[in-house]
């Protein structure tokens, strides 16, 4: 488990876990979540401006969230929010992206003494590695016990 | 179908649809994406600062993008990204949120002549009045054919 003080300005870290994309789940999860032509439909994906299917952006975000976090727990409590969240490269099925993250600020909370915010740069590229996703996070997270 | 031309500066549209929010799916979801222990653990997360299971971040922003889709479906082309994405309050069984949305600005794309950017502030808001996401939103949208 990763706490507060296992984090310093400048770090920065690629996780070895990967997410890829499969033609079923951008079709499943559009139609459940966003269920726009471009994302559940394979031929009127053609006719797009994207040429073929994508996945949806709650998609992108979910593999996001999902990457690293069983690899390297974190004893975080919330998210606070996110800024300059940008979707800048399509995704297609079997794309594969890595998440690498990097600590642009980390401070003890003044209202808990026992927790810290870090401030994160998350980026998400692909297997050609283009930036897919980029955004900075911020969240609360607990101190060494 | 909405295009660039359906909305103007300062309009603001809360939509009929909502989302309600159930123990099963916050676990599901949970387990799926973000398996930590106040999304997917019952008794855990009783333990937690939250007191109760709460739904994952990339849940609530799974339910942003689906309220209002097939009600008023746009002709979106593509997100662009967000800002001062914030989740200010936890969503918890049992919740109903609804969404607002107001434009903030509209502009006709420089690169794309049939298409504009919209620039929109998005509120989710639960059946306690309390605001739990808001973010700025932009993307690109199709003109009128």
């Amino acid at each position: 488990m990763r706490y507060f003080e296992d984090f310093n300005v400048g770090d920065s870290k690629t996780f070895k876990d990967t997410y890829t994309f499969t033609e079923e789940e951008i079709i499943e999860v559009g139609q459940r979540w966003d269920p726009q032509p471009f994302h559940v439909d394979k031929e009127a994906a053609k006719q797009s401006m994207f040429g073929g299917l994508v996945a949806a952006s709650t998609h992108v975000f979910a593999a996001y969230c999902r990457i690293g976090v069983m690899e390297l727990p974190t004893a975080a409590v919330s998210a606070l929010g996110f800024n300059n969240l940008k979707m800048l490269t399509p995704v297609r099925p079997g794309d594969v992206l890595r998440k690498t993250e990097t600590v642009l600020e980390a401070r003890l909370s003044n209202s808990r003494p026992d927790c810290g915010i870090l401030s994160m740069q998350a980026d998400l590229h692909n297997q050609r590695n283009e930036l897919v996703f980029t955004a900075e996070t911020a969240f609360i997270i607990r101190c060494k016990p």
